[in-house]
Order: C-alpha cells, then sequence, then structure tokens
C-alpha cells in the first residue's frame, strides 16, 4: 500500500465492521477522505459523542444514552405489555413496526449449549424480576424464529409458567410471500395456524 | 426508533458511506456501541487524525499525508515509467500487485460527455507537464475496460503523441477465468491480441 500507516490503520479497522470486508472498507475511506469537511470529521465528532454517552439501559438492555433508556423512563409504555427480543437491532425493527406500545427485554441473545451461553449469561433473571416489579400482564416472546431462538422462547415461557400469560408471535406465510419461494416449514406452520376468514 | 439522537445521527451518516445501506449501518453501529472501548473510541481517534492529515498530492493526487506523497517522494520510483489511473483506489490495486516500480498519475475520474467533466477537470494537463518535467520515457495507460476509459486513454494517447511511448494493459482472459463465463468482448479481445506459445 502506498498510503500512509494511518490511512492503512483506519481502512484496517473499518473492514473490522460487520458488512464490511478490505475492499469496502477502502472504498468507504477513500470516500471519507475525499469528502473530509463534510463527512470524515463530523462522523469522527459523532462517534466519540456517542462512545461517551452510549450505554446500555441497567431495566432492559436497549441502548441509549442515559441509564434507564426513553422507552423505560416513559410511563405511558407501561401498559403491562413486555417483549421479549434477543437483541437490540430487534428492538428497533419493533419500534420501526410501530406498532407495540408496552415496553421491551433485551435478552443480549440465546440459550447455546454449543456456545457455553447458559440463562445467568443472558438477562433472564432481570426478566423474571420485572415481571412482578413493573406488574406485568403479557410477557410477548418476539424471539427469532430459528432452532436457539425457540429453544431460549420454551426456557422462558417454562419459568414464567403460572406467573403471566406468555404469547409469542405468530408464525405464517409474510406480508408480499409468495407459496413458491416459502420453505416447508413456513408452510406447514401457516397451515397448523390457520384460521377462519 | 428508540434510540437517541445522537445514535440515530451516527446511523444515517453511517449509511452514507458506500457499501452500507440503512440496514447494514444499524448493525455496524450496534456493534460499535458495543465495542466502544475496543473499537469505537479507536476509531473516532483515527478518523480526526486522517481528517487532520489526510491530502491529494499535489504532483500525481495520490492520497497521502504530505503535500508529495511517498511514490513522488522516493528517488527510486523514478525510473521514467508513469502508470495513468482513474482513481487512488486503482493506484492501491495496482500497488497490491507489487509489480510496477514507477510512479503514478491519478486522473480524478474519466471523460464524461454526459457528466460534462472534460480534460480541464482531471488531471490531463499536468500530465502532459510531468511527462517531461520528470523524463518519462512511457505512459502505461491502466484505466477501467469501460467506454468512459477507453475514451479517456484514446484522448490522452492523441495528447501525447510523438512526445512519449505510451502503452496500455493488456487485455484478454483473467488469471483463473472459465471461456463460458466470460462475455463476447473479452473472448474476442483474447483472441485478436492471442500470442506464440
Amino acid at each position: 500500500m502506498s498510503s500512509t500507516r494511518d490511512i492503512d490503520a483506519l481502512i484496517e479497522m473499518m473492514a473490522k465492521l460487520p458488512g464490511l470486508g478490505p475492499r469496502s472498507a477502502r472504498r468507504a475511506v477513500l470516500h471519507l477522505i475525499r469528502k473530509r469537511a463534510l463527512l470524515l470529521t463530523p462522523l469522527a465528532d459523532l462517534m466519540q459523542t456517542v462512545a461517551a454517552t452510549a450505554r446500555e439501559c441497567l431495566n432492559c438492555g436497549n441502548v441509549g444514552t442515559s441509564d434507564i433508556c426513553d422507552i423505560c423512563a416513559s410511563e405511558k409504555r407501561a401498559n403491562g405489555e413486555l417483549c421479549v427480543v434477543e437483541d437490540v437491532a430487534d428492538l428497533w425493527a419493533m419500534e420501526r413496526a410501530g406498532v407495540f406500545k408496552g415496553r421491551y427485554h433485551v435478552l443480549g441473545g440465546t440459550l447455546s449449549a454449543l456456545d457455553a451461553v447458559g440463562p445467568e449469561d443472558l438477562r433472564i433473571p432481570k426478566l423474571v424480576d420485572r415481571v412482578t416489579a413493573e406488574n406485568i400482564a403479557e410477557v410477548i416472546l418476539a424471539l427469532n424464529a430459528t432452532i436457539d431462538g425457540q429453544t431460549t422462547a420454551h426456557y422462558i415461557a417454562d419459568q414464567l409458567e403460572g406467573s403471566v400469560k406468555v404469547t409469542s408471535l405468530a408464525q405464517g406465510v409474510p406480508i408480499g410471500g409468495e407459496l413458491d419461494y416459502l420453505d416447508d416449514g413456513t408452510i406447514s406452520a401457516a397451515l397448523k395456524a390457520r384460521r377462519d376468514v
């Protein structure tokens, strides 16, 4: 490489981001250097601010800039519904859909025997505490439809059995989905959960 | 979005980078926030350093941290060969290949009637100056094999005609390439430029 040390180091670090490889990191860095006043300097400043202020919510695990996130702090969101998600990205996806008005609980992963992730590594004990502390009427399990996600959902449902109503997201044909392109598991789940029209 | 303003702004800015969209920007920012001590803070510092020091070489247009880049400053690279590339990314690609020992000239784009890019918008006048000033014996045109790239190559060849030897990269079957997957233009170019074995 003919570029100097800092530029190389920047490319190497950018290449570590998910979704970027060495080639796209080089392109991104060149783009940043070309627009350094417009993009690189503001981006660096913003990163510094976020690095200094971003933290996980002590209550639910969401990412925000205070110890208690905006959702946990809002009394309006205390409607007795608690949505359990694996990850902050899933919480953001739910919020973009804009239909859930309750609070969240971010597990921070799924149970996994292979990776030695047990209940105490996730926020499962905290979830059990919150159900009573926040007077929760319904826990909605919005975990990914993967084996690990569903194992975790079953475990949580077992833990909460008797103390609160536990539901999970419906499984079926996605909106806009074409049967011909769906996997057998989805079609089978959609058929089993068929509804009266 | 439930995250706060700075985090949203960071995601929005990251999504402007080539190769990243809104979804991958969100993933990247979450990853950065999770590893803020290890990744976000050093990345912000590095960006600030690069923003303060990076500049274009006044001679060739390469990106570096001084007014004259390392390659132009090195006497070893003054072997009378000058490689003309469209972009700094192309220069880096040539350097990775590690076979060219001369100096470069980065045009900063290609001639384009559609986008109203003329010779004076690129570094073509500077190229003509350098050929005499740096005692160049051979100009190697390493422009992309696109219509704009080849138009630019022809224009430069016309400008330099008589004053210096002008060559261009060979066109043909790429190493590891399978004929069945190559386009007709490449096969036709490779056939026309066939060599004795």
